[in-house]
C-alpha cells in the first residue's frame, strides 16, 4: 500500500509556482487526515460498461463495438474489464472469448450468478476471473431467487472452491447489500474468506446508500476480512461517486464504474467522475496511473453506441465544466486558475474558457480580454466603461466572443484615431448596431 | 424540528401490504441512527436556479422566462428563491422587484456582495431577505478581493446591521469554505451570529469537499452558532447532493439547489435529485411539503430556456430512471417493485418500465408480459422455449415490446390452432421473418 498523501491543496499545487507563493495553510483544516486503513491513494477501477453498462436501457453491443470499447478503455489504464455473463446468450459467451483474445493489459473478468453451470461457462471463455454475485437481502431472498442463507452458503463454497481449483481470481458478492441483514453478510463474507475467495463485494444495488452508512459497513467488514473489498454503488439518489470514495477512506479496494456512468436505471459512477473525485484526493496517483486524457475519447465511442448526449454537466468532459461566467469568478480564475479550479483542464487535455459578453460580467474579466488582444492604449477606465456597455447590452441579449471582440476593438480604434471612443459606447444603443460593425470587421477594425 | 424518523425501509414501505408481510427488519442495520443534531427530516430548500442558475454559461433569462421559472419552482413548494444580485445590471435589479411582486409562496432572496452599495440596491428591490457573500479563503483573499480578515469582518458587520435594520432576514456566507483557515471561519460566524444574522452559510465553491469533512466542518460549526446553517456544494467531483445529505445530518438547515444543477461549470445539486435523496430518507417530509411531481414541468421550462437536453441519466426524470432490463433484476420487480427500486415512480408521477428484448432477458419477465397479454394458454415451458428464442434474436440486435408480443402472440395462435407452435420458433431466424410476421400482425395474430 502507498503511503497517505494528505491534503489535496498541496497535491494539486505542488507544481505551481505562483500558488508556491501563498500563505496557505500546507494541511487544509478540513481534509480530514487520512484513516489508517484509507485506499484513497491506493485503488483499482474495476470497469463495467461491457457488463452493468450493457444493462443500460439503450445498450446493444456488437461483438466489434465491445472490442473498440475495451481497447479504448484499456487505453485509459483501467485495471480490470468486467463482461455480461457467458451465460446470458451464445454471443455473449462468444464475446468473452474475443474479448480474451485481444490481449489488453487490463485483466478480464465476467460476472456470473452463484450457480456451477454459469462457473464452468465462465471458466471456458479463458477470462483472468470470476465475479459471483447473489442476493442477500430479504427482499431478494423473498421475491427474486427464493433461497436461504444455508443455501447461498452451501452453493457459494463450491462456486469458489471449483473457480479457484481452475487457476481463476474469484470475488464473491452479495447483491443489495445495505438492505441485508449484518449478521448474515459478515458471516458469509468470512467464511468464503477463510476459503480463499480474492474479493468479497458490497452492492448498493437499488441506490439507497449514503455515506457515512458506506462508511460504517466498510470498516467493520475490513476488520472481519483479510482479502479485498469492492464496492458497487447505484446513483439513483445521487451518492454513487461520493460513496465510492467514502468505502475507500474505510479500507475498499476496487470500485466498479461505466464509461458515462450508464447501468441499470440510472446507472453508477461515470468513470470519468470517480477518477475527477480521486484526482482531488491524490493527483499523483491518478495522473501516473490513468491516462485521463482518453476518458474523452471511450465517452465518444459510447454515447454514439448506446445513442445518448453526453450530459450538458457530464465531469470533466461536459462542455461547461471548465466554463467561468460570475464577474467576480471571472475576475479571479484570470488572476490564479486555482482560485475557482479545483481540476487543472490541462491535466484532461481541456480548455478552460471564461464567459464575458453577459450581464453578470466585471471589469477585470474585461481588462484580461483586453489584454489578450494586446490593445494596450486602452486604460482601466477604458475597461470599466465597455463592461458597462456590455452589461447594457447584454441585458437585452448575452453577446458572444466574437462580438466583444469587435466593441473592444471598435472602441480602441475610434481612441486611437479621433479619441471618439465615448461616442462609440453612446451611439452603440442595440446589437443590430453592434452586428454591423461585426459585418465591417474585415474592412476596418481588426486590430 | 420534527422528531427524528429513522429507517428508510419502513417509511417507504410503510403502505405497502406486499412488503409487510416481509420478514424484514424494522431498522435496516445500515441506516445510521439518526444523530440528534441531523435535520434530514426537517430542512429547508433555498432554490437558486435565478442566481447560480443565471451562471450557467448558456443561461440567459428574460424577465418573462425568469417569472414563469419563479412560479414553477413555487408550484413544487420550495422554501426560498434566489435571484442574481440586483447590482449586477439595470435588468437585474428590475427582475428582482418584478419577482417580489408575484405574491409567491417561496420567501425571495437576492445574493449580494459584502458591501454596502449592494446591500442598499438588495433593500429597494423589496426582497424579503438577502444572502451576503465573501470569500475568506487565502485563495480568494490574495487573487480575488484582496481584503483581510479584519476588513471583511468590519463590512461584514456593517452590512449585516443595515440589512437587519429594515426589517429583512439576512444570511453570511463564505465562499471556498472547504479552504479557508478554520480559525478565521469560526471567529466570522462566532461574529456574524452573535450581532443576530439569520443565517451562516458554507460554500464549497470549487467542489473540493467530500463528505466526511463537510460532516466534521458543519458539526464545528454547529456548536459555535445558534443561528441556522446554509449549505452550498459544487459538484465537479460528484459529491454535491451526498455532501448535502451528509452536512444535514451534522445539524445544517438549508441546502442550495438549482433545476438540474444548473449554475457555474457543472454545477450544483440538482432539485430533483436532492429530493430523491431527501425521499429516501423521510419520504413523509418530503411529500408532505413539496410537489415532486411539479420537478419535471420546472425542468422543462429551463432545460428548453438554457438549450440543453435534460441528461440520460438525471434523477428521477430521466428516461431511464426507472427502466429494468437485466432478467434477473425484471423477474424480481415484477414479484415486488421495492426489490430494486428504492423510489416509486408514481410517487413522482412517473412510469416503471420493464425491457424484456433483449440478450440479458429471463423467462420470468417474458411469463409476465404473457400474463400481461392475457394469454392464459402459455405454460412456464412455453414462456422458456419463447425466452430462449428472444435471447438468439436479440444476439444479432434487441427486439422492442411490439415485436415481442407479435412473437408471443404467434407462438400462442399456433398452438391454439394446429399445435405447430415449436415449429414456430425453429422457422424463425431472422429478424426480417419476425418483421414479416410484424406487418402481418392486424390479419391473423392479434390476441
Amino acid at each position: 500500500m502507498a503511503p497517505p498523501r494528505d491534503n489535496f491543496n498541496n497535491e494539486i499545487n505542488s507544481n505551481d509556482n505562483v500558488v508556491n507563493t501563498l500563505r496557505q495553510p500546507i494541511v487544509s483544516p478540513y481534509a480530514n487526515s487520512r484513516d489508517p486503513m484509507s485506499n484513497v491513494g491506493n485503488f483499482k477501477i474495476i470497469e463495467s460498461t461491457l457488463r452493468e453498462g450493457e444493462q443500460f436501457a439503450n445498450a446493444f453491443f456488437t461483438t466489434e463495438k465491445k472490442i473498440e470499447i475495451a481497447k479504448a478503455l484499456d487505453a485509459v489504464g483501467v485495471d480490470y474489464l468486467e463482461l455480461t455473463s457467458p451465460a446470458a446468450s451464445e454471443q455473449s459467451f462468444n464475446d468473452c472469448k474475443a474479448i480474451v483474445g485481444l490481449g489488453l493489459k487490463a485483466k478480464i473478468l465476467t460476472h456470473i450468478r452463484c450457480h456451477m453451470d454459469d462457473a464452468r461457462l465462465a471458466v471456458q471463455t479463458g477470462v483472468d476471473g470470476v465475479d459471483v454475485v447473489i442476493g442477500t437481502s430479504s427482499y431478494l431472498r423473498e421475491f427474486s431467487h427464493g433461497k436461504d442463507m444455508e443455501y447461498i452458503t452451501k452453493t457459494a463454497i463450491e462456486v469458489i472452491t471449483y473457480i479457484k481449483s481452475q487457476g481463476l481470481e474469484v470475488r464473491f458478492s452479495t447483491e443489495d447489500s445495505f438492505r441485508s441483514d449484518l449478521v448474515d453478510l459478515l458471516s458469509i463474507y468470512q467464511t468464503v474468506d477463510r476459503i480463499g475467495v480474492d474479493r468479497v463485494g458490497i452492492a448498493d444495488t437499488v441506490g439507497c446508500a449514503n455515506p457515512r452508512q458506506v462508511y460504517e459497513l466498510v470498516k467493520t467488514l475490513r476488520s472481519v476480512v483479510n482479502c479485498d473489498i469492492e464496492c458497487h454503488f447505484h446513483d439513483d439518489t445521487g451518492c454513487a461517486i461520493a460513496n465510492a470514495y467514502t468505502a475507500l477512506e474505510a479500507g475498499a479496494t476496487h470500485i466498479d464504474t461505466s464509461v458515462l456512468g450508464i447501468g441499470e436505471r440510472n446507472g453508477i459512477p461515470a468513470l470519468g467522475g470517480f477518477l475527477a473525485r480521486m484526482y482531488v484526493s491524490d493527483r499523483e496517483y491518478v495522473l501516473n496511473k490513468y491516462d485521463v486524457k482518453a476518458i474523452r475519447q471511450v465517452e465518444n465511442i459510447v454515447a454514439e453506441s448506446v445513442e445518448i448526449t453526453v450530459p450538458f454537466n457530464n465531469y470533466i468532459t461536459g462542455y461547461c465544466a471548465f466554463t467561468h461566467k460570475a464577474g467576480i469568478h471571472a475576475k479571479a480564475i484570470l488572476n490564479n486558475p486555482s482560485t475557482y479550479e479545483i481540476l487543472r483542464p490541462e491535466d484532461f487535455g481541456m480548455s478552460r474558457y471564461v464567459s464575458i459578453g453577459h450581464r453578470l460580467t466585471g471589469w477585470n474579466a474585461v481588462k484580461n480580454r483586453i489584454e489578450q488582444l494586446q490593445l494596450n492604449d486602452l486604460t482601466d477606465e477604458d475597461a470599466k466603461n465597455i463592461t458597462n456597455k456590455i452589461k447594457q447590452l447584454a441585458d437585452v441579449k448575452a453577446l458572444n466572443l466574437e462580438e466583444v471582440d469587435v466593441l473592444l476593438r471598435k472602441y480602441n480604434n475610434a481612441k486611437l484615431t479621433d479619441n471618439s471612443h465615448l461616442l462609440v459606447l453612446q451611439n452603440l444603443i442595440t446589437h443590430d448596431q453592434l452586428l454591423s460593425f461585426n459585418s465591417n470587421a474585415t474592412v476596418g477594425i481588426t486590430a
